[in-house]
């Protein structure tokens, strides 16, 4: 059940445009037929809101489950307390059937990268980061070159082609990219 | 990380009270230390709620995401889409470390079940399903005496010691129960 799957975490400070850029790049994918799997940390914001009051699956957690799920016409939904690592929760993602995992955050782990840029000091994440693949910049000047790194102007078509033919190098097969 | 699950299912028509006994239980078991983990099929309810409309995974969704998580402060949140079968939840929660799963429905399911009756006629499931340990009456007579089928009041705390018991003789650790 478990395939390969290709990792790319899509990092930078808030307001750097991750999410909708992710959203952008995940449209794209699924056009190409690859099934791409999304997970964002929530940083310093705490709980993710819970799912709708009242519904079982919320009533099973404030009894005290550690796990709640409900599947229905084939979508699953879990929420599941726990010390988790990002470690673990890829071995989740792991079992689903999926090509490629975008991970928004967690810009500690050393999977390869995709850093956005909003302002200038915003510039030291290139240096500090390990595996970063390409810079995207929202404003100004594109970032000081540094060897195998790549910058983008946000609006640019060719970083979402970058990582396209980021992602087939790393071997996920995509319907029509030439 | 995967450690032995101990798995019991609670099957029963709609309105024979499967979610507040399974909530009742998940406290129980929580006071006992238990960890516990729910999993509710939504039958013929189609997809289930999704995340609060906006929300990033939701919008990961929207963009043609097969998954979107979220995880912040200890808690994961997933929603994955695919052609889920009972065995494939399982293995999923298997991955988590939870002590037993609780399932509400997937009645054609061979685990140990709990059988939940409202009506009289609700007592052909006893004699249908497989692997049935106790049935939990509302009203009435308890059903016909079944060999090693227990039968108890919906309102009898001995239905919940009989699970408490059921769980330890499988190997989940109880940390007050005599």
């Amino acid at each position: 059940m478990a395939g390969n799957v290709s990792i790319l975490q899509i990092v930078g400070y808030q307001n750097s445009g991750k999410t909708t850029f992710i959203e952008r790049l995940t449209e794209k994918l699924e056009r190409l037929g690859v099934k791409a799997a999304c997970l964002k940390h929530h940083g310093h914001g705490g709980e993710p809101d819970s799912f709708s009051e009242g519904k079982d699956s919320d009533r099973y957690l404030r009894a005290g489950a550690a796990v709640s799920g409900v599947e229905g016409a084939g979508v699953f939904q879990l929420t599941a307390r726990g010390s988790w690592t990002l470690d673990k929760l890829i071995s989740v993602y792991r079992l689903l059937s999926i090509d490629c995992l975008l991970i928004e955050g967690f810009k500690e782990a050393p999977y390869p990268k995709i850093v956005m840029v909003r302002h200038e000091e915003d510039h030291q994440l290139i240096e500090q980061l390990e595996g970063v693949r390409a810079v995207i910049y929202q404003r100004g000047e594109p970032p000081a070159p540094k060897p195998d790194v790549q910058s983008f102007h946000i609006e640019d078509p060719a970083a979402i082609s970058f990582i396209l033919h980021h992602l087939k190098e790393e071997g996920v097969c995509l319907n029509d990219l030439s």
